[in-house]
């Protein structure tokens, strides 16, 4: 099967997204963006290609959408539904399957019950797909989900996954409070629904809950800040940061089990300054029987995100219509030659 | 969907399956055992159950899988196909599907090519499943199968499996040449289709490779002895085995890309005594874009072998009819509540 693709959303993840489909011969039939220093230039030049590609970047969606003949749109705009379930919608009405990056679009049931069930009915009424993606797929939710299928028991999975903000930019690094005087504050809520921004490692426990066949419990949210023990230098904000100011902020998402029969999920999710540590990475450790123990990394830059877009495009596609769930996809996997 | 099991082979991994699923409520309706010491007592007391479950151990085959009324059957009787073909043909022809631990039976179809077909082609006449799973499942294929799901390109693959033959016992230990003087020498062949007893290694990378969507290429096996470089006290022997004297041999075997585009594939099997160390686990390196690394460990025991045998009964039976490739099947999970 070969799917073409919409690139909607031409910022550093659409554009490498488009990088790769393009390197691998997979039909880019239209760009989208809202920037005017792209619209109207050739997507090569826009993404750095070093060639043409016939194709304009345009910032009329639906024109786009509606005329390109594209099997799916690759959105890569927005983190969480609030903010993007307008473009999603636009795509499903032009009658394009979606794939988005958007961490919320994991598993948006239980944090926006009300978008997801609306979406997810316009979806199948349309014929057509929608998939939330990207790093979260096999790293926090699907190498774990394996991983589970190797016990007899499972009595707690706590799993982590560290990343380092410096590498997200000053702009990023100060909306997470790095830099400023330590708090030593630890606040905990029990998230409610339909509260507009969760935490990106909700949805993934949400939905590792529901490979387990658990049913909908209660999940605290914890959050902390990290205090520098020592100085460190960040490149990104040009100076040292000095002990006792914020180095990293730290999520712990937690559903208690309902009954003795449940496990326990805890999902932690780090961004810590370490400009010495280029890698990021996840370690999972299932309580049980047996007791089991993962660790993944992978090299510098975002080619694991944007890499499981690419790969994932045929799965949407011959998906069945609606929202599809990650429990419901086949384990992501490397295309045949 | 509830399914009904007959154990093939109540040795240590058939009664460790029986004990998981009589703990999850699966019934277990026939076991079947050549030993004297086992037939004509109650299961539970051949598995040390503590209590009668009422199914008597029996020799006679046919009988047991004719009247048991099972859905499917658990072979955990030999590791190469040339030894228990004849007993998946007499499951199959008596209308059981078959999950089998024979480290071949991953991936009969280049090891045992004429077999593997007659078995697949019976199966499908009679409208079963045969599968082989257990540890390989997830640990040797499944979990870098999804690894390599999140790359855009995959260079190469290696990956290691380290166990210690001090818990196998000095039976095998023995035939392993473990306590001989180390010859030195490292002998490599390419391996031929039929030879009869394939290094374990070798299924499980035929495997990856069709997940992969790579051709048939010759596969290089290259064995090589370790000698202990410091005394070290072996348990199961007995005795302490001297400098120069083998503590351990490795299974290297590799898959040259046939093209620039293929990866490399390069699977090491190690079996070498570390009394230290009671757990064995799995490393994975993929060099590409971008390149990653996971490794995995697990408890004491063999749980991750006959937990992943109990978590694939129903997958197995709900398969298509005929011998069941790793690709085709979903990743292994844990069983829903």
């Amino acid at each position: 099967m070969t799917v073409s693709a919409v690139i909607y959303g031409v910022g550093a993840m659409g554009g490498e997204v488009a990088s790769l489909l393009i390197e691998r011969g997979v039909p880019v039939v239209g760009a989208i963006a809202r920037s005017p220093q792209k619209v109207g230039r050739d997507l090569g030049d826009v993404i750095g290609l070093g060639r043409d590609t016939g194709v304009i970047v345009s910032d009329d969606a639906d024109t786009v959408l509606q005329e390109s003949g594209a099997d799916i749109a690759i959105l890569t705009t927005n983190s969480y539904l609030a903010d993007h379930a307008p473009f999603i919608e636009r795509c499903v009405r032009a009658g394009l399957n979606v794939i988005t990056i958007a961490e919320e679009a994991l598993h948006p049931w239980r944090t926006s019950p009300g978008e997801a069930a609306r979406l997810d009915a316009l979806a199948r009424e349309h014929g057509v797909s929608i998939y939330g993606g990207g790093h979260e797929d096999a790293f926090w939710i699907g190498l774990g989900a394996q991983l589970a299928g190797a016990a007899h028991r499972v009595d707690s999975i706590r799993w982590e996954s560290t990343w380092n903000p410096e590498a997200a930019g000053p702009e990023l690094m100060s909306s997470l409070g790095i830099g400023d005087p330590a708090s030593g504050e630890s606040v905990s809520v029990v998230w409610r629904e339909n509260d507009p921004r969760p935490p990106f490692g909700l949805p993934a426990l949400d939905a590792l809950a529901e490979h387990l066949g658990l049913p909908d419990a209660p999940r605290t949210v914890t959050t902390e800040q990290i205090a520098a023990a020592q100085p460190l230098r960040s490149s990104a904000l040009g100076r040292e940061i000095a002990v006792g100011e914020v180095v990293g902020v730290r999520d712990i998402i937690r559903r208690d089990p309902l009954t003795e029969d449940e496990p326990l999920l805890e999902f932690t999710v780090t961004g810590r300054l370490n400009p010495d540590q280029h890698s990021s990475g996840e370690t999972w450790e299932i309580e049980g029987i047996p007791s089991m123990r993962m660790q993944t990394s992978f090299s510098k830059g975002h080619f694991q995100v944007t890499a499981q877009i690419a790969n994932r495009l045929e799965d949407v596609v011959a998906a069945r219509p609606g929202w599809v769930r990650h429990s419901r996809m086949p384990a992501i996997g490397y295309p045949s030659a």
